[in-house]
Parts: structure tokens; C-alpha cells; sequence
């Protein structure tokens, strides 16, 4: 390293906001390996933080960096470290998972009782250089765009929750638009999906559903559950990809939901849900509904490269600013004005952007 | 037929109770068959009937006769009938599909959409004699007792809600010890489970349930989470059979279950489910869950066949009274008064009872 | 009907051939409808009808009409029929099964231990009328072209074999390209297959493989494992769907499957398998199999129609020659000289054809 | 340690035999653990290597210590090592995976493409002392005979094998009555399988299937075929798990299985396959075949010590014979010999036998 120091986006307190800093180098552990973050895309979480909402002031401890969704070069790798090498461009998995719980020894260690988070229980990539385990690096095709090679972790939850169900020939519905919803609609159609509904209330990310291959967008406000059945023979769709946490969303996508149909929930109600109609929603319906919680480790990740890479999903239209790292509070007020999709921070010049 | 009318339990009109009327023997239709009724079990249905509630007045018209929970001989068949024939003696599945909707042409008829159920749409087997289609017919060993023939229908519900997934080695959690639920008890038992917690605030079912393979039978009004958790190694149970429809024993058996574990839902909450926490219990955990309506046609009755006939679970514990069906009013009372568990009636004498 | 006769392809006596002749118009019973057939696609079998070889003379009781892939309007409809109109446009599933054997009664009617093939156990469509239970019918859209909607039938074998696991994302290999090969290629491309590997021996189908969406067409008598490994990253491929029936495809097929992949069989070894490496191709590879055997009654149709309908999947390319019924030896002599992929005969004129 | 040098049977050279040496007592590796072994019992594998057959000649690089079945003591623990301590009594998951190859990274490490197998790899167990990788290390319960805790491992191969599908309410055919398919008679048994066929040429073999819980043990060169189907109203067995490796064997077990049946497949023909009828023994069938290599990591651990720690199913009549570690030669002419099932080898004693 030429130097010891990297500036970084910290959280330095228990309020809102977050600042520049000037913070050593992390080194790496013996299983480590040490990053120089080209892009970090900046995820809902990150805005919790920033914000310093009941989540955050419940979950996060400052002072920390923040920021999860990387992508950069290896520049140094611990001692232990085989399988990934100085001078791979890479992604992480944002889990850093215990490897012995039951989940973790049974396929499932995306539900890992031990998990650590990147950016949430230890320094994020928000800065010049992070340090990870090797384990959760994810190499990368060398000439992929930094920010798309970032997205890759927020849009293996989009997979996840997808493709936990097959779409092909399916008709599916995606309720909300937010960047993980618009990579779902993305999705479904890669997979050859029959028709996708996707609901929204904001008439641009509507449009960016159609982008990404919704065959009909829909504001949430209007009779969404009419629309669906007016379109299906009175059916419903066959798969609904929860993607809001909204109680009125959630509650028009397993009314929309054909008997015998299949739900995967990744978006959180805030504050628990009032009056979920379980009896009418699943029960009677006789419907199979799937918590997703992470990106299968990884299944998922490998899914999400032939999708990113291999062009089936183009994720360019969803990420929609890129500015330096020290401009993080520009890309925040973006996204707290619902003004951008997705944005992506630059720690060493935008290099890649598009 | 030596004669025409016939004795039968009808529900006269809508208002409570029921009463013993004298009725024509039903003329089966080309694709019927027309069963001389040995035994017909009660189900918590037809309570709902007798007592008039909410739900039995939206949906049930009187006058009709009901019950649908049956065994006995054929009697005569039907022009089109080929694969019963008379002096067989057989069970019958509920529900009457219609063969043509998108459930049932896709393997899912126990969810069709145009359902007619017996003993609710059309009269029922609280009587002589009943006629129901030849495909709803199922054909027992002759030396079956005929109230664990009649009773094959509810154990089926618990047959399909418990065997959705894999018991084998599993701890299993049984919300609700109705008879519904201490029949799964014993079949989680006869699939080698490997611990079974059983709740409910009965004694007396609590003690069924340890008679039917509970490993654990627990008042629901204890810290049963707290005992599953320390009975589990701190993991919770890997499947939920939720019998119930309570909202603070889902709320128990969703809090009970492992991360990444499978709920299979048979309860119905009455009125909607308040503060139903799908965050905690659904997305976080990875469950997964599904919803059971009815009996698979025809793989639950294979599988129902297998554990009854074979002696796998015996379902005699749980048909605690038998009775000539003119007492059908001490029987509900019986029921009402939580006396019975299941309580068996029979048109044509006691034969068979035990 | 203005005539009582019909023109039809009959195989008159168990000898290689066919012969056009006058048959009398079947009349549909109460349960069938009787079709005014516009397209008939032929099929294999059909060759083999038509060539007399081993397996039509164990199978096919002459004099018949043979045929079964076809496409026309309902004329009259039997008294029991409700859910078929006269007017409907519709197509046919061709295996008329039983309803109460084990499989019918367990989601399995495609392996019906029952079944009845229409135009090999019963008269064909090879003819301007057939009549066919009303169950058997499929409808479609009005404006589908006949030959596209006759094809459905052995489009739903690819669609069978090759949804028979989820292909998002994977790469497959498709092992000889016959029309049902050419389909299952365009089912991959639809679905978002990340690869999609193509054999056979005939340059025109290697060149219709890739219209249909092959990325890799593969001439097998080249070393296609070596191009796979190749390809994968010395992985292998995750799904293979064997449609040749070739020993050597078979092993080259499973030798380029990667550990824990799966396999789909519809093609036929036609003497048995010699030196299969069931130890290396299926146990120490933890490979999944599953043997295909008509369509899923109904699934298979409602994923067809969506494919077909929904122009996921276009069939145009397969269907290579349209002729009249009459001169159905052409079109058989072109399928033997390998010139035509499928060809439509057309018992009432050409409209419709491309 | 008290002392720096351990007795051991080593495969000395490229031969057939094996023989009693003084070896260095291993010291364990940063993420190891030593541990002081109580019990080891012979596979069959060892016997292969004993015997120096073609495929022990092709794999194990003499001069090694074998064997790989073991249980014992934690007596030393590698500096990485946290979850393991010393005192824990523990069997060993025999595959040592890689971690980082396609099948590891998506939960399926037992087809790991880098595997090192102890007692073929590395040095085995049959040995006072073993170092084994940490991840590797099973926990038992202080109280389980040590040749139960060893034979955990094989009994792991049954377990993966029959619970591959349900087997709850299924009928299931056992071929090849070996330990393990004699254990998975008794898992299918735990599992309240609805009838079990087990098939062997060894009277004593069926003698112990019958009291593994078999319903009908046949001598495979009797008409087994027939019999299957006459037990099972002419439809065959819902399940096939073959255990012998026979071509003849496999060939009625296919023709025993039902039409969409399930066969899991552990036993590995010798030489290649011959004449296997593929397309009526899984293609027509609408079968669906597994291939099983190891145990799943660790899921089917977990599954074994509901199984075996929770007397689900009783181990002992299948463990003959208890000798020291010294007579390991009187061990493999036994087995040999077809006198006794599975033998356990006690490096330090017979302490805990039966």
C-alpha cells in the first residue's frame, strides 16, 4: 500500500447523517483478503442508517463505516488464502456466516443464527479499501461495469426470492418497484414468464417496470385485484413476488394469488401486520408462501451471474447516478426524494460509469 | 330397496338444532352409486351446523340434511358405473369436483373452484342411506370397524396437512388437539418423528395426545416456547402442524418453529388474524408454509389407507362414543360439552362399535 | 353434416403403406365431440405406422386409421358434454386414459396403466372428421394457424421433458435435434437458459437448432464432451434432455452432465442399452433422472399455451412442408429422406398454412 | 500424550493383506483435532483393500493406514479449532471436502469435485490415533456404544439413500441385504413405510432383514418380480432403493417399482452395465432415479442421530461381531467368509461392546 489511510463514509454517532473520515487501511486477517472498492451501490439499509430510524438505532453501533454492495480489486490476501488471488476483480456476499449452526450445515446458511453483516456489524465498503473473508468474494468477468458488479448483491435477493419458484410460463405479479422489485420484474421476464403484473404508486418506477419486461404495470391505488383476474380468465397469478412490505400490498398480491399458488415474501412490514387475512390468503388457497431472507449461498450468486453477465438482465436502467464517494449526501438526498433508483459511489474516480 | 323413505337428521331450518325426519331414499343419478349407511362420524363442521353460527348461516341452507363423514355398503349403482359395485363397502371423499378448472385438470382438485361439498351443498349421510358419485367412492377392506371407515375422511385432513413435508427425524409441533390434531400426533409418531410437542388446554386431550405418540404434551397457556426451544438444542421445531386456528397458538407454533423450518396450516383463525407478525415468523426465518384445504384426490386416501388399514395409527382412542343416530342430539351435546372426541353415529344398529 | 362419408389415411392391412380412403363419419358418443379437422401434424409414430417396423406391427392393429397430432373445429358435441362448444377451435390430447387407476388417481394420468392412444389404439386424424372425449379437448385461441395448434401435442413432449426442472439460468444440453429436440431448444431459449448445447448429425437441424436459440449446435460425432466441459468451466451441464434415443447420445449426454445435474428422457433406445454406466453416469455423480412419457394432464397444455400462444416459442421454423391429406405419401417420403423437419396435412384445404 | 507412537494396521505395499505396525501418533493440524479412537468398523470398502482387488489397485496408494468408520475421543485440538473440544466423544464424516467447488458451494459437498477420503486419501482409523479436519467431527451423546457411533457413518450411506423421498405410507423394496441395506430396512421401517420387500441370496441375510422389520424378505433367485406385484395389487413398489451393485438385482428392482415410482441408488455394478432397459425401466415408467454418493453434509447426520441416538432404529444385530484391533485379520476373514455382517475393531479395548 502507498499509504495507510483511506477515506471512508462513517456514521459517527447515534443521530442522523454520516461524514468523511480518514481512517487506517484495514489489513487483513490470515482468511482475508483486502479490496480497493471501485463502485458501492447504496441499498434501503444504507438509507436507514443514514437516516438513524428505529432499525438502525436498534441494530447498528456507531461509530462504524457503512455500505455493503461492492465490487473492486483484490490487492492483498491474507495467509491462509488459496482461492482467490491479488488482481481479481471481485464482489462479496454481505454475510459472513458461522459455518457450523444448523443452517450452515444443512445447505441454508443464508439464515445463519450467527451472522455478521458487512456494513452493519463491522466496517463497510463506503470507503477506499474493506477487508472481507475470502469466502465471501465472488470473482467477477474483469470488463464488467464496477456499479453492475456491485448491484449483484441486491439483485441475488431479487433472485433469490424469484427463482425460488419456477416463472417459466407463469403468470407473476410483483408488488413494489423499489430497485429489488424491478429486478424481480427483470427476472421473470428472463425466465420466460407468461404475463408480469408489477404495482407501484409512483408512476416512475411504473415505467421502469415496463423497462424491464412488466406487461402490465399497475398503480397500487387503483383495483389491482380486478386488473389481475380481468387478465388471468378470473385465475390470479400463479406466483406473487412480495417485494414491499406495504400491508395493503401484501394483502392485494395474495388476493390476486390463484388457488394453489406460490409467494415469496422479501419485503418487511415495519411494524408487525394488522389483520392478515391467513384463513382466505393461504389456508383455503391451499398456497405455499416462502420467507426470503438473504441469497442462497451460493446457488444464488451463480444464478446471478449467468443472469448479470451473461446480459439476460440488464441492470444499467435501475442504477440511475453515479457520483464520487465524498459526494454520499448528494446520493442520499437523491434517494430520500424517491429521485433516484439505485445510486452508485465512486471511491477512486467513476471509472466504468456509465 | 324393501322400502322407500328412510330415517335422517336434517337441519329444518335456520335456526338452531336439528331433528330426526322421515325422508326418501335418494334414486342415484347414471354416475352415482347409493351407500346404506353403517356409521357417520361427527365432524366440527356439522357442530357448526347444529349450533347455527355465523359461518353456518352464510353458508348453509336449510332444509337439508347433513353430515358428510360416512361408511357403509353400496346398494345399488348407477347406469354409468363401472368401477363400484354393489356390496362393496366403502368411504367417501367430501368433496365434488367439477373436473373441469384450471385446479383440477393441474393435479390440485382438492382446491377446485367450483366444489360441492356433501352434507353442506347437498344432502348428507346423517341418514339411512345416502347417493354420491361413483368417483367420490372409496373401497375399504370389508372387516373394518365402520366408525374408523367413516372417520378416514377427517383423518385425511390430518394425513394431507401432516405428510406436506418429510416427518421422518423431524421434531414436529401439533398446535390443537382436537380430534384433527391427535390423528396427526399419531402420525408423526408412525413416520418416526423424532420429538412431538403437542398443545391444547385440555387435560384430557393433552392425555390423548400422549396416548397417540406425543413426546411432549404441553399446556398451551405455559412458556411452550420456551419448552420446544430447550427441549431442541435452542433450534425450535423443523415442521408445524397448526390444528388450532387460534391466533395465540399460531402465534406459539410460528415462534416455536426453526429458522428455515415448514408450517402446514389446517386451522382456521375465526375472524381474521390480528398483528400477525409474517416479518418474525415467515420472511426472516426462511419458513415456509402452506396452506391445506381438503384431502389430495386421491393420494391422501392411499396414504389415509396405509395408516388406518395397516394399523399404523390406531384411530380408536379418539371415537370415544358410539351411537344409534336417532340420540344424534346427546351426541352434540356430548361434543359441545367437551365429553367427546369424536363421537360416531349409526343408522342401522351399533354393529361394529367397540 | 351434408355427407355421412369421409376421406381418411388408413393403414389397411400389416404391411408398410397407407391408402387414402371413403370412411363413414364416426359419430361422437355422450361424453365425446366430434371434430371437423383443419391440421395434422405426423408424427414419429406415425413413420413408423406408415413403415411397418417392429414396433407398429407388436402395436397397431390394422386396418385403422392412423394419426394424432391435429387441430380443427368442434361439429356436434354428445348429450353429456357441458364445457366443449360446437364452434370451439380446439386441439387434442391424444391419450385417452382410464380416470381410476392408481396413476389416474394420483396426478399421474400421463403413465395411466389404462391409456388409450388416439390413431394407435383407436381411429386417427389422419381424416376430415375424428371424434374424441370431451376431455381430451384442448381450446385455442381462434386465430392460432391449425398446424402450429396440432403441433401443441408433441411440442407439450418437449415442454414436458424440459420443464421438468427449473432452466432458468442453467446450461443444457439438448441430445438430438428431431422436431421434439428443435422444440425443447426454443423451451430453453424462452426459459433463460444461461447455455444451450445442441447435437446431432444432419447440418440443416445443427442450423435449426440455432434459429430455436442454441448457443453451441454440435455435430455428434465430435467430441461434444470435450466442447461442453469446455464451455462450462469443466463443469458440465445442469440439465440434459436426451430426445435421440441413440446409445452413443446417451453416453455422451450423461458424460457431459456435471455432479448432482439432471437428466430428462424422452428418447427411445430402440433394442436396449448396451453397457450403460449407470455407476459412473447416475450414482457416483448423485445425477437425478426422470423418464418422460406423454404430456401432464393438463399442466403440460396450460405451459404450452402460454409458450405457444404467447409466442415465447416460435414452432414456425419446425413445421417445414404443408400438404393436402391427400397427398400424405409425399409427406411421409420427405420425413424418410430426412427433408422435412414436421409436416401438416391439411384434410380441408390450405388455409391458414405459411 | 504419554507416548509418541501408536499401533496400526497398514496396508504395507501394492498386495493383498494387511499388517500390524508401530506409526508415529499423528499431530493435528491448525484446524484439526486428534482423536484417540474406541472404536472402527469394517466397510466394505476396506475389504477392497484387504483384498487388493482391481479398483483398491486403480485408487489406494500403499503403504497407509485404512479404515475409516470410527468413533472416539477428542484428546487434541488444533489452534483454529473452536467448536470442537477435547473430551468430546465424536464419530468423523469420512469425505474431507474442498469448500470451494461448484457441488460445495451449493449444498452439495458429498459429490464434491476435490474430495480426500479418509482411510483411502490419508491415513485411516483403524489405528489408536486419528487426525481428522474439525468441520469433519460428529458429536455424540457420552453414552453411545462406540462401535454404534462408529457405524453411524455406513448407516449415514442408508439414511441418504431412503430418505431421498418419502417413504411414510410407501411400499419399498430393499434390494441386496448388506449392513447397509439391512440398516435401510430399518430406517424404512422407522419411517412407517406401508410394506418392505427386501431381497438377498443369504438366508441369514433375510433372517436379519426380517428382523430389521422386512414384511417380506425374498431370495432374489426366486420370482421376487411377481411377488411384489401380487403383495401390492399388481402395481409394484412406490420406492426402490438398491443396495447390491447386481445387474440382476437392478433389473428387478426396476421391474418391481410402479409406474412414476422413485429408485435411490447406492449399490455400484462392477463392470459396467449390461443391457439395462432403460426405456422401459424409467423412460415409459415415468420414473425418477437418484444417484447417491456419501452423506449429505451434514443434513443426513442430523437425520442419523434422530435415527440411531433416538433408537429409532436399532443397530446392534447388525454389528456381529466386537474383536481388539490385533485381530484384524480374523475381522476381514470373517466378512470374507459371509459369517458376520459388520465387525467392530477396538484399538484400546473391547469396553462398551455387546
Amino acid at each position: 500500500m502507498a499509504t495507510d489511510t483511506m477515506r471512508a463514509v462513517q456514521k459517527p454517532a447515534a443521530a442522523p447523517g454520516a461524514k468523511l473520515i480518514t481512517a487506517p487501511i484495514p489489513q487483513p486477517k490470515r482468511d482475508e483478503v483486502l479490496i480497493r472498492v471501485r463502485a458501492a451501490t447504496i441499498c434501503g439499509t444504507d438509507l436507514h442508517i443514514y437516516k438513524w430510524d428505529p432499525w438502525a438505532q436498534s441494530r447498528f453501533k456507531a461509530p462504524m463505516i457503512f455500505g455493503h454492495e461492492l465490487a473492486g480489486d483484490v490487492v492483498e490476501v491474507g495467509s491462509d488464502v488459496t482461492m482467490v488471488k491479488v488482481g481479481d476483480f471481485v464482489s462479496a456476499e454481505t454475510h459472513i456466516v458461522c459455518g457450523y449452526c444448523y443452517q450452515c450445515r444443512t445447505g441454508a446458511a443464508h439464515i445463519c443464527r450467527n451472522v455478521e453483516i458487512i456494513g452493519v456489524d463491522r466496517p463497510g465498503c463506503f470507503a477506499e479499501y474493506i477487508a472481507v473473508p475470502a469466502v465471501n468474494v465472488w470473482r467477477n468477468d474483469p470488463s464488467m461495469p464496477p456499479a453492475l458488479a456491485a448491484a449483484q448483491e441486491p439483485f441475488g435477493n431479487a433472485v433469490h426470492t424469484a427463482l425460488a419458484t419456477n416463472l417459466t410460463t407463469r403468470n407473476v405479479l410483483v408488488t413494489g418497484c423499489g430497485p429489488i422489485g424491478l429486478f424481480a420484474v427483470g427476472i421473470a421476464h428472463a425466465a420466460g414468464a407468461k404475463q408480469i403484473f408489477a404495482t407501484d404508486i409512483n408512476p416512475k418506477r411504473l415505467e421502469m417496470a415496463r423497462t424491464m419486461g412488466a406487461t402490465h404495470a399497475l398503480d397500487s391505488r387503483d383495483d389491482v385485484v380486478h386488473h389481475v383476474l380481468a387478465a388471468t380468465e378470473g385465475e390470479g397469478v400463479d406466483v406473487l413476488l412480495e417485494m414491499s412490505g406495504h400491508p395493503s400490498a401484501i394483502d392485494q398480491g395474495f388476493r390476486s394469488l390463484r388457488y394453489g399458488g406460490f409467494a415469496s415474501l422479501l419485503g418487511l412490514p415495519p411494524n408487525g401486520l394488522p389483520d392478515f387475512d391467513l384463513a382466505n390468503h393461504v389456508v383455503f388457497k391451499g398456497a405455499t408462501v416462502y420467507g426470503v431472507s438473504g441469497r442462497k449461498m451460493f446457488e444464488t450468486w451463480y444464478q446471478t451471474q449467468a443472469l448479470v453477465a451473461g446480459n439476460k438482465v440488464d441492470l444499467r436502467p435501475i442504477i440511475t447516478h453515479h457520483l464520487p464517494l465524498e459526494e454520499f449526501e448528494t446520493a442520499f438526498e437523491l434517494m430520500l426524494r424517491g429521485e433516484a433508483a439505485k445510486v452508485a459511489l465512486y471511491p477512486h474516480g467513476l471509472d466504468g460509469a456509465w
